[in-house]
């Protein structure tokens, strides 16, 4: 382990919560009674080996610029990285989208800021982080759907964050919706994103203007999924019928989450979410079918119970700073000297936040 | 609350466990150690009031008969019931197949026994009392899976039980597989249930066999499930296609399912279930055939994470042992006198039998 003495004094009173992007860092500097001072970004380009934290390092440096706080003033860091972590050890075991396998960065960033650090997947970062947060609306149970390039899901379970024995809970980007559909990148046909990725709403408007089907997306360049939902926004009915399909399968898939974990409250986020109602609407228009159709759905899944989150909320980061607090926390309960051990338990096993902290 | 005065001496050293089914009732009387002394089944005849507890009582009581114990032996119960259950006041909200509406069934019994007993939804009590027994090979995250007239699910995660926000997690019975499907009784269209439960099994055989299709089956009499899966062990080809179509479809949601919760171990229970190989071998064949094409399932369901439980093997009533050998550890540490609060938080909060007990 990193060994570093870290220090933690009254004086140091900000945290930091980083949200590490495929290909963006944002990184946001908080005081103790949640009180954001500082945010900043920077573009996740440098990709392997150590020197990959040079741009979490700038933006967490960027963010205290923002907040007119130096180094000093750091008492813990948050992360939450897109990839497999070990939340002991704070080492990222594979992390695709950044080209990094067993980077071991806790112990990276603890030697660059000397404060405690501690790193979790960024999705299960995000459920954890929004326990106690109003947009949970006091739910013990909750799921983080994330909808972007992949789709998953982080859960909290009776108030705690459940990572699964594998630490992989929560892929539902894989549950099979179109048996006879496309191939998905797992190997499956038909899964969850090959519907409502990013990637695959992109893909099937491309499909069609392929074929010739009239619309508005053959001037659209780049003919992502932003252009998609915008040209639904603007009524184009090849558009419209794609971020409907998109949006029924979520539901259908959120369905089959609620009917497995009893989640009180699913929140939407992620890149595709910042589509806002145009995305969102579709969703809540299947739900209702369902609920029409079905007590029991009716029961579990109460108008409300599925809620997108504010575009400028970045749910990683705020999940990196509720982390970051509990950090701190155990920190300064344990004793001084050099902290050799793995990261304090209370970090991993427990839920953050558990009071509103906005 | 009862006000019984519960006797915990060193002389009550039997714990007994109840499966409270819709037709019958079976109970186990088990030592503290976890060896089972006796056993015992009683219809479920009588359904309504003070008086549907009866066939409990003559149950637990013939199960210590067949022990050779006697009353003043026993130091807690532990039941499982098909219904909504408060494990805090050990009241059954509702239980559609018994016909019960808040019955306060743990104060029935303890007037009646004079120990304390704890009572529990069936299928998480199953899951519960799999925690830590062989069959669930040392894993902390498992599903009990009973396939009977309904499909249910009950989940340990990460060691303790969840039974969701609403005491309703695993109702993967009504997750949608066939949307073109037949309405079910959830008033959705095309659940699992409506493919791969018992009735629906029978339901399916009765419609072909009434198409005049050529099968063995015409000659059943009852058609109900047990035929058809008799009939496809014989190699009837209709039968085999029937239990296929459900195998498989247990197989989908079972991913879904491990997808979801990232559960180590699925174990399959409930009366369909007693089909013994020729209802597991098709779920074990669409697992590999989803396995062959995906490294992500091939790494959360890799082979013999689904299994059969041995079908002489009550995982309700074991469940229910477990519970009692917890709740009567809980007694034990009470202050003497009068016990007049609710169920002991150790009871209804913690997974009981951590050591293989069996």
């Amino acid at each position: 382990m990193s060994g570093v003495d870290h220090r933690v004094t009254e004086g140091a009173s900000l945290v930091a919560g980083v949200d590490v992007g495929g290909t963006k860092v944002a990184a946001l500097v908080v005081d103790t009674d949640g009180a954001t001072l500082g945010r900043a970004e920077r573009p996740m380009t440098v990709r392997s080996g150590a020197a990959g934290i040079e741009p979490i390092v700038g933006a967490v440096r960027a963010a205290l610029d923002a907040a007119g706080a130096a180094g000093t003033d750091l008492a813990a860091i948050g992360v939450g990285v897109p990839g497999r972590v070990d939340p002991e050890t704070g080492v990222v075991g594979l992390a695709t989208n950044l080209g990094w396998r067993d980077v071991p960065l806790a112990r990276l960033l603890e030697a660059e800021f000397g404060v405690i650090c501690a790193v979790e997947n960024d999705v299960h970062l995000a459920a954890a982080g929004l326990v106690g947060h109003e947009a949970a609306g006091g739910a013990r149970s909750l799921a983080y759907v994330a909808v972007g390039t992949g789709i998953g899901a982080g859960l909290v379970l009776d108030g705690r964050l459940h990572r699964g024995g594998r630490g992989m809970a929560g892929e539902i980007g894989h549950i099979v919706v179109e048996p006879a559909g496309v191939v998905c990148r797992c190997g499956q046909r038909g899964c969850l994103e090959t519907v409502a990725s990013g990637p695959a709403v992109a893909r099937r408007a491309a499909e069609e203007v392929a074929a010739g089907t009239d619309t508005s997306l053959r001037d659209a360049q780049p003919l992502n999924a932003k252009a998609v939902y915008d040209a639904a926004r603007a009524g184009d009915p090849l558009a419209l019928r794609l971020v409907d399909a998109a949006g029924g399968a979520l539901a259908r898939a959120i369905a089959g989450l609620v009917l497995t974990c009893d989640v009180e409250r699913v929140l939407l986020g992620g890149g595709v979410a910042g589509g806002g109602d145009v995305f969102l609407q579709p969703i809540l228009a299947e739900l209702e079918r369902l609920r029409s159709n079905s007590a029991l759905l009716s029961e579990l899944l109460p108008l409300g119970t599925v809620r997108l989150l504010a575009a400028h909320f970045d749910a990683v980061a705020w999940g990196g700073v509720a982390l970051a607090l509990r950090a701190r926390g155990s920190a300064r309960e344990s004793p001084p000297g050099p902290r050799t051990g793995t990261r304090p338990a209370a970090v991993v096993e427990e839920v953050v936040a558990r009071e509103p902290l906005t």
